[in-house]
């Protein structure tokens, strides 16, 4: 949840002042966005979602944000579209903070999604991959491998604390895939953090995704490889092959992998499992207790890790023979 | 902020089966209410709030509060109004907890309320006091003086950890209220809680009363008491004679208060800020730091507390001189 700041209803009409977007008539801060302090607006003439940008997010990175939202939703791809001001500009200031209002995307997020919304995830996810093509701005993802050591170097010391043994394991795993890690994938404009917070449902359809504050330019495959991830493990941990076949037959129906993208997925299934692992494990060891963040335990994605590491064949993650090819 | 109780999509749709307010579209979390969970709900035919009580509300306190919301807004008082559902009844059940379904009110609650508001509040106050006769159900105000010296009780200790001197002083002070508390004022439903939170506005002009948790039968001058010490002082903990005129002109335009209101209103503004000075102390002393809970300071009712103190004659709150005679 998340509302760090505050804001007054004068500051708030000046902000909207620059926009033509009607009369205020409630705004609400709302639990949603760890990163960042979201309301929700109604106007006379629509809702909308009011986002003002803390301190964690790189300010020269919000041009490639919202301008990507704006790219995508132009190629139709359903996604939250900044509301452009009187001047032409998507960012304003609020308290003292980059803002910026964007429409607001009815739908919800499912707390438990099945097998066919793994599919229709699959098939939005490489949809946004081919609407993201032409995108003029670039952001490099510094939470891929190369950005992997150093927030290990953080939580090396302490990583013992979670798990006996996890400081040997972690240490032999990362310069497994430092060796390993693909040159040469299809790459492009990727979500890279889909989980099922961030895609809508509406009558069991999905109606959007939304929050791309993770979003930069990596391998397509690697984003399939977070969705498997964060998509097609169950509560006990153990991954769902029906799930993921799902999946994978829903991103193929609009992209289908090529074959090296198929022989790396083992690889980079184990990379985004790492990559969530190590921001979860710094959390969870940098958070002092009772504080006001909900810490996701590291071991969850420890026992992804442990999982995708015993995967001998694509075949496993329910990819058809024949596909990939 | 308040979101205790995630919920599912699904059982939020068997929730409102049993209501007759259109299909879900979407649903957030808010960050507003203390003790409850609150989402704001889009449905294809309205917004609205719907709470989860939460443990700290006894479910036998329900049938009032709803029950009240409700002879208010049948009486002309602008305040959420709960949904009947298909059965009848005001209150369902969802994960695991009692849950109401509630109108949503637009507007916006004032960070800066100037006295022209406080005039306003004043005026809404008397209405919502005359709106309350009638109300068949009952409940005793367990924050009044009766309710003091428990609380008192559990920070006793304490109390010197805040301030040097405050045990003795509170201790005092206490004895004082319980020997010289009013026995006999008009009495009847108050709102006992009614800060800056609870009172929208809209295009400036008061358009909605939230937020009945704490309501009770008690003396109804005590009620503008509670406001006084929450609409009246400044930041610096000064208080603003100016809005105190107003908030008792705007209140006594609607229902003028007798000679022995105006005389007891010295005491009761003690009273009241005695109660929230407790409430803030105890929460103060045993919230542990870095909880999920934003801290009130309680100094700044020890310094309501001993401005009330040294009043002389009711006219230093703005009282003009033969009101009330």
């Amino acid at each position: 949840m998340a509302v760090y700041t505050d804001i007054t209803e004068d500051e708030l009409k000046a902000f909207l002042a620059e926009y033509d977007a009607g009369n205020l008539m409630s705004y609400k801060g709302i639990a949603e966005g760890v990163e960042n302090s979201n309301f929700l607006l109604h106007t006379d003439k629509a809702p909308y979602i009011l986002t003002l940008y803390e301190k964690r997010v790189d300010r020269n990175d919000l041009p490639f944000f919202l301008g990507l939202m704006q790219h995508l939703a132009d190629r139709g791809l359903s996604c939250p579209l900044p509301v452009a001001r009187k001047d032409g500009a998507q960012l304003g200031e609020l308290a003292g903070r980059p803002a910026a209002l964007i429409s607001f995307l009815e739908g919800m997020w499912l707390r438990k999604p099945e097998a066919r919304h793994c599919r229709d995830v699959g098939e939005a996810l490489a949809r946004m991959h081919l609407a993201g093509e032409g995108f003029a701005l670039k952001r490099r993802n510094a939470l891929s491998v190369s950005g992997w050591r150093p927030l290990w170097d953080r939580s090396e010391d302490r990583a013992d604390e979670v798990e006996t043994g996890l400081k040997a394991e972690i240490a032999t795993e990362l310069a497994h895939l430092e060796a390993h890690w693909p040159q040469d994938l299809p790459a492009g404009v990727i979500h890279a953090d889909l989980f099922p917070d961030n895609v809508f449902f509406l009558d069991d359809k999905l109606s959007g995704l939304i929050d791309f504050y993770f979003a930069c330019n990596d391998f397509l495959a690697y984003d399939l490889s977070i969705c498997l991830n964060a998509w097609c493990f169950e509560k006990d941990w153990s991954y769902n092959i029906t799930k993921g076949m799902a999946m994978i037959e829903g991103y193929q129906s609009v992209r289908p992998l090529s074959a090296a993208e198929t022989q790396a997925l083992p690889l980079l299934c184990r990379g985004s499992a790492m990559r969530f692992f190590l921001t979860r494990l710094y959390d969870w060891l940098m958070t002092p207790p009772g504080a006001m963040v909900t810490k996701k335990d590291p071991l969850e994605y420890l026992r992804k890790l442990r999982f995708h590491q015993a995967v001998v064949s694509p075949a496993e993650y329910g990819l058809m023979a024949g596909e990939g090819a």
